[in-house]
């Protein structure tokens, strides 16, 4: 069976950018955020996101500013809460659990370019997922890199940047973050 | 005396976040701002900001795309200077002293969560106060965390994440910020 | 020959920032973005940043959120993307080769202010300028501060602050940002 554009994306395989279903899906979400940021009413204002998204559970919210390519490869949990101005970058799956908070300008990167210039000068696009667990916190101005998976109970510093996947019942910080805090099961702060 | 939930969190301790006063004051603050972020006529913008804060001097001045939460809890001295795109959670009081000038896509966040996930997603939110002194210089993308003070004359290197409080006549930069300059009382650079 | 203000911003020079050349270009800029970071045309939005801008080659695209200050400080080669929200700072020539493809929320600062409190209250203001080579890939959350010159074929990790210049086929990444890895010619990952 040969897969589309939209499937090899998905798959973190090459895919054509300029693919006609990826380009009008991405024109689509671009002319409903322009609006959705201008709502002045929240309620509506999440109501209307979600119904771009793959799914996403009870109690949604996000604040002005959220922005992303596609939608179709965005799962969230119940209980979401993201401030302003989230970007997701879901050229593959990014996958959150319930009871996450987001802190302001986080950005969730998918995309990965091949550092040979001569291929990524050819358009050759990739990716890899993003899997965030349950009761995740980060602070602001979080960086999540292709291909991280983080565990339940992660506490993420503000101004961090996640260039690899760590585990559960952690308080991760830094560039590139790093764990300073191990918690216990019941997310206090464990002895050890 | 009983507290307001207003006055629980301007004091840093437990509130609830659906107070019916607190959601109001959220609703018109982003109905707000998403009317002065629109608005062509930059002295205008800036005297609509004004009117949303606790306090703030003469010659003030933030460009587009300006965000917080509340307004009640910002105090700004004369001669501020904000570029692009300032995001400030002010759950708790950011005070700011006169002839500051702010780089684009700064962030102050004063909210606090609990690193217990238990506590964190039964809602339970906290604050502390951010304090920012006389002719302090921040450049962009920096992060100032909560219950962070910062003294007179210090220059945030762009891109830091300042994590703890600093005194004054000094350039911190890095993540997390550290001292890598010391200045004497003229603002010059010091020699020791 | 007396220097306009124009021009001694452009040279790196003190200059008058209320200038009313500069005030005149400033103000034009920022209604005309207000209007192009609100066009569901993304061609049409292109088409119109292009023509604020000293030069820019084919194909160019910019996503939503593009801020710069003048437009007459910025020169961009062929096949240039931009995703979402990129700030360019451009008192001072920010230049930028062919092939270059830049993530969301990335700011080029070409602005000084004095360390001096003293000064830097006076309102002195200086630059200075960025060049940026061929075949350069920055990922989000990336900071390129005032002098920064950097070769071509360099990939520049997501979340890095750029504090100094680099030469031609590296991997450079952190706070400050560091060589992580040499690239061959080919852009492929050297042995060395």
């Amino acid at each position: 069976m040969i897969k589309t554009e939209r499937e090899k994306m998905s798959d973190g395989e090459p895919y054509e950018q300029f693919d006609p279903e990826l380009v009008e899906r991405r024109e689509l979400i671009r002319r409903e955020l322009l609006t959705i940021n201008q709502l002045d009413d929240n309620k509506q204002q999440n109501t209307n996101i979600k119904a771009l998204l793959a799914d996403s559970g009870d109690d949604f919210w996000a604040e002005t500013g959220i922005e992303f390519d596609y939608g179709f490869n965005i799962h969230i949990g119940n209980h979401f809460y993201a401030n302003y101005h989230l970007t997701m970058l879901d050229t593959c799956p990014i996958t959150i659990g319930d009871h996450c908070y987001i802190g302001p300008d986080v950005g969730f990167y998918t995309p990965v370019h091949p550092l040979s210039a001569k291929l990524r000068n050819a358009d050759v696009e990739m990716g890899k997922p993003i899997t965030v667990g349950d009761s995740v916190w980060m602070g602001g101005h979080v960086t999540i890199l292709p291909g991280v998976t983080l565990g339940d109970r992660v506490v993420v510093g503000a101004g961090s940047v996640v260039t690899k996947s760590f585990g559960d019942d952690l308080v991760i910080a830094g560039n590139p973050a790093r764990i300073i805090r191990y918690l216990d099961d019941n997310g206090d702060v464990s002895p050890g």
